[in-house]
């Protein structure tokens, strides 16, 4: 398994009249999960954009709001790879308030689409490699 | 069963540098669709929180991407009562695009709280009587 | 002058933990008028960028906040071309709630950029064409 | 004087077709510029809300956009105070991007609100105490 922490801050514009951040607001932060741990092994989302010419559009989403984040809060965004992405690459979140208690769990599935020919592909091969060490 | 259509146009606001409607932005699409399902059986969202004093924070939220939208597409969103409110209220939503072709699924579960001790409480009575015939 | 207006509901995603829209929110229902404006003339901003090949970002923003608006309320947004479009195109957005009153004020400036070459143009003439009777 | 920087990144949920940084969440980087301000002066924006009572809702906004702000960009935003708040605050934001370039400029105009009356007051004490070194 590999995973990486993150924190981020809730601000008024993430607010909703219940007083709480809203919860439309949750897939942010697991982009924000996904490519700060990406950033942590070497290289970037961007790279694999703009260098590889693969790009990941989500296929699915879960998310258990278990109890809410409020304004100025300082989440911790905790992201895991539990296997090696081939196909698909699922993040599983945990997301912390400042008093270390599980507020919020997400699960987000994307592919691989080379951006040339518009059709799925496996995980690019620098991805797999970096992730090596951290999966035997 | 009851359900309700209601349309929604893509706007630059929403897309990312894909192209696409961006994945966070289906939360925001089914929030419209429960709302203006409410608001088609003769009341609203708005009054249940103003004059019944009722809230209804998400429990959770489950998403299929399936296509993708693009920029200035009118989607249809269409949103389903399966079963009678209890505890708990289940949205299903069902996004089409223009082509008619079904892109986005989504499944919503809401729970009731009194605003005022801060507690779980069952369905409003409003809501149930002006669900029953439809459930009949 | 050409004047055009669009109603446009807010969603508890609009909203902050003041109970109002969010001030960061109005950018967006400025683009909602000036769009809208386009499309009432017979065409559509979607086709100035994929048929013509131009793309039109925003040069400056003002923006004055009069009263707040809140959760639910339908706005109108009148947008106003007060001048025809040359080097660059400037709405004016008045934006009402449902009783009527004005409750903020904006400007947005864009300029006309060529896509293929990157570079400045002029206001295509499609656009010109279509609002000359408005300004005789 | 008073100048406070503060790094913030473009996430893909910032990003709209044209592949820049929608012009909309500009105010809310303004946001992340004015709160960070104040938290580097020993307080918190939100304290102010929570222990003084005090709200600040934004009277007007103006935005120049000089160059665009493109995917995972860290931009610096610098926030200004040029002169000490009394009935009214204004912030002036640069923000740069990593190549040091100046992209863009805010200036945000917000006035003092007492929560409970409702009614306008002036800068509260403990921001002028705060303040009054870096005006003297």
């Amino acid at each position: 398994m590999y995973s990486f922490k993150y924190k981020h801050r809730i601000r008024y514009a993430d607010t909703d009249q219940m007083g709480y951040a809203y919860y439309g607001n949750y897939p942010k932060y697991y982009e924000i999960g996904r490519v700060e741990l990406i950033r942590s092994l070497g290289f970037s989302y961007k790279s694999l954009e703009t260098e590889l010419g693969i790009m990941l559009p989500v296929v699915s989403l879960e998310a258990r709001y278990i109890k809410p984040a409020f304004y100025d809060d300082e989440l911790i965004i905790e992201t895991q790879l539990k296997e090696m992405p081939s196909k698909m690459i699922t993040f599983h979140h945990l997301i912390y308030n400042e008093s270390h208690e599980l507020i919020n769990k997400g699960i987000v599935k994307l592919f691989f689409i080379d951006m040339k020919s518009n059709t799925r592909v496996s995980a690019p091969q620098l991805l797999v490699d970096n992730l090596k060490p951290y999966f035997e």
